[in-house]
């Protein structure tokens, strides 16, 4: 009865739970149904919570006064696979080549969630959970988790717990335990320059009227200086210090800007004067022009100067800014910066906070020490440019921290042909679980 | 037999010749036929020449040495009438309403080239021709005139004249008579602006790597100063000033910068400091941007550093500016102010010099006499900013000057519902082909 853990994420990874494709729908429940049946086999109370969309997966230890809990948050859904033909193996009859097992949703994020899973059937087969434990499967992670924000508010006493657990980022390198204390925040807002009524000629009337598209040029243009710094006035002023373990941090990031620079693509590395590469996108807001459009955009050539030009743009925030600040801040320079013959509609979208959660704290500590336990060195503390909605969810509704843990490293192909998970971190996922678990009971 | 001109106009206007649509080709037909037997009845040499297209009209009278040769360029084609839910009256059944005739065409062209040829007719009625002349109408000037520049080429002896007379263009108040000497040159260029090889997560990577787009704004507002100088190094010093007569023809141009505005329906006008509406659309070179595209542009936000950005341009050109060395100009100064981190490349797209037809020449004389008898009042000699390919085509194979004397007002709607041309416009028309004739005939 004692299978390895390999056959377990195999059997996982047979399911197609791709949530974005209708048709997928019973894969979808099949998926759950046997995250359920594993979760009883193992000892736990588990359900499934049907939504409007994919149902998520419950499953929880019975609570035992004085434990502290812990709930632990994946996705069992996945991209689609295509294209296919750029498969070396199908994508849903994992293959183990190279010590990595070859699977759509292999390193995001089964692999990864099944090695907690394993660590917890691993410690009950040897006696009891030194913690009370929850975990949140859900199966829309890759379409934007629309049902999650309502079940965790329909379910906030049942998620109770103490701390969040989730591993769905990436180590910077290889092997390399790594806890994501940051992300970034985001304010997005849409430019609207108009002009005239209609497209003009441009001979007729180029040289009377002011052109809206010139007008978002300029606009873009009064964004940065030279060497990049926003030129937003307060733009900078709300921004938490790195503290000296945060320098220390990103000075021992256990990767290059070569390795960055190669998942770019780009000519070359390029920021903000005065900062790292990592600092650029971890601990600095960032201006981004998102998407621009106006007049003719066709082939060859139209002379029409354009009736209004569109400039779609996010900021990236880090501690303590805030959207709403950001925004507004944003249109006084945007209004101020206008220039003259044109009108300007100025649009806020969405926004929220960065994410950041103190390493130093008790539940930090404890992350750390199981990381460096199980990967056998001392674990990478990094923060991310990117933002993941979801923790905000969960962290204003259950009022927890959340840890994220990575397990799978940069070249798992998370969403792209020949997605993989090391068989290696499979293991080392199932001993970080033990260890934190263990740490998290002495905290 | 001596039918009054409206009449005339009425059967020309009921053709409905849509070189556009290829289910009127029969109408096209008849519609040449049509102008061949009038022609002819006036007692010209008249022949339907075939085409690629549709077929272009030479009639000719018997060539008498010692006497000065006219071309007069006009086109029977018309746009497509459509939305016709908007006219008034049907637009192939002309209608007269308040001493206007409505039809598809009446003002752009079959109108003004009609005023001529009845000009010559009734010459012709009343004795000789003071001059010889050349009528030249093609059926595709609203489709571009593709076939126009390849039959001037193969004709060009059979074309051969002194001088060439066009009424397409537009005065630039009703009733007042008007001498189009100067029309501005273009040239096109089409930036695109690249960075990483595909678009980029502006989250994970934003801050790490130049923004194309960003790139694209600052390469836009290099292009102007605030007070809308264009800063391309050189890009002014080609041009020709302003003659005196020019300086005295901008000042009393019988249209206000009131009537303009509203024809742009712009918030304000705005231009070139130093510079009055019309010297900015005559008389001064422009870098109008036709176009920018790049990223996300549909609707909401979509978190993309984007891969590239396009920006298409033309510049208007003024005498004696060439395109191939604002061209040249224009990519050095965009190479010189590219920011760091892209890469840049320019395509130089089709250009042509600005049109000059020096009012003071003896033909020039000739026509301005010609207006100010048939409409008594002092021509309007104007520049203005559109450009007209075809004049190139005929002065480049002819070797001939060009004279641009409008018979339509800035009211008869070319190319909307509703167009007309007033009765009292074929009248000055014909008195003006009759004049005009007799002037010549002096030179």
């Amino acid at each position: 009865m004692n299978r390895p853990p390999l056959d377990y994420l195999i059997d996982y990874l047979r399911f197609p739970s791709i949530s974005t494709q209708s048709n997928h729908k019973p894969d979808m429940e099949a998926c759950a149904t046997w995250l359920v049946d594993l979760f009883r086999e193992m000892g736990l109370e588990a359900k499934i919570h049907k939504t409007k969309g994919h149902p998520i997966v419950l499953a929880k230890s019975a609570k035992k006064a004085g434990k502290p809990t812990l709930l632990i948050y994946g996705h069992y859904d996945v991209q689609p696979p295509e294209p296919l033909a750029e498969w070396t193996t199908p994508p849903f009859e994992p293959t183990l080549r190279d010590g990595k097992l070859y699977a759509r949703g292999a390193g995001d994020n089964k692999g990864p969630t099944l090695a907690h899973i394993l660590g917890t059937k691993k410690i009950l087969e040897e006696g009891e959970l030194p913690v009370n434990i929850i975990y949140l499967i859900e199966g829309e992670e890759e379409i934007g988790s629309p049902n999650l924000e309502g079940f965790i508010r329909d379910h906030r006493e049942e998620l109770a717990c103490d701390i969040i657990a989730i591993s769905d980022t990436i180590m910077p390198a290889n092997d390399w335990p790594t806890l994501t204390y940051g992300l970034r925040g985001v304010a997005a807002m849409e430019l609207t320059v108009r002009g005239p009524e209609r497209d003009l000629h441009s001979g007729i009337f180029g040289g009377a009227v002011a052109n809206p598209a010139t007008a978002a040029g300029r606009l873009i243009a009064s964004l940065h200086d030279e060497k990049g710094h926003v030129q937003i006035e307060g733009f900078y002023e709300d921004i938490r210090p790195l503290e000296k373990w945060e320098h220390e941090a990103f000075a021992n990031r256990p990767s290059t800007d070569t390795d960055f620079l190669e998942l770019t693509g780009s000519p070359i590395l390029w920021g903000e004067d005065g900062f790292s590469t990592f600092e650029r996108v971890g601990a600095r807001p960032t201006a981004e022009i998102n998407g621009i459009s106006g007049g003719y955009q066709g082939e060859g050539t139209k002379t029409v100067l354009p009736r209004e030009a569109i400039v779609k743009i996010t900021f990236r925030l880090v501690p303590d800014q805030t959207p709403e600040k950001i925004l507004r801040l944003a249109e006084a320079h945007f209004r101020k910066h206008c220039p003259p013959g044109v009108t300007l509609e100025i649009e806020h979208g969405h926004g929220g906070m960065a994410y950041f959660s103190d390493p130093t704290t008790r539940y930090g500590v404890a992350a750390k020490r199981a990381l460096k336990t199980a990967f056998g060195k001392e674990p990478a503390l990094i923060r991310e440019g990117g933002s993941i909605p979801i923790l905000h969810q969960f962290h204003d509704i259950l009022k927890t921290d959340i840890l994220l843990m990575a397990l799978a490293a940069p070249d798992v192909q998370a969403h792209s042909p020949n997605e993989s998970f090391p068989v290696k971190n499979l293991e080392s996922g199932i001993r970080l679980h033990q260890e934190f678990l263990k740490e998290l009971a002495a905290c």
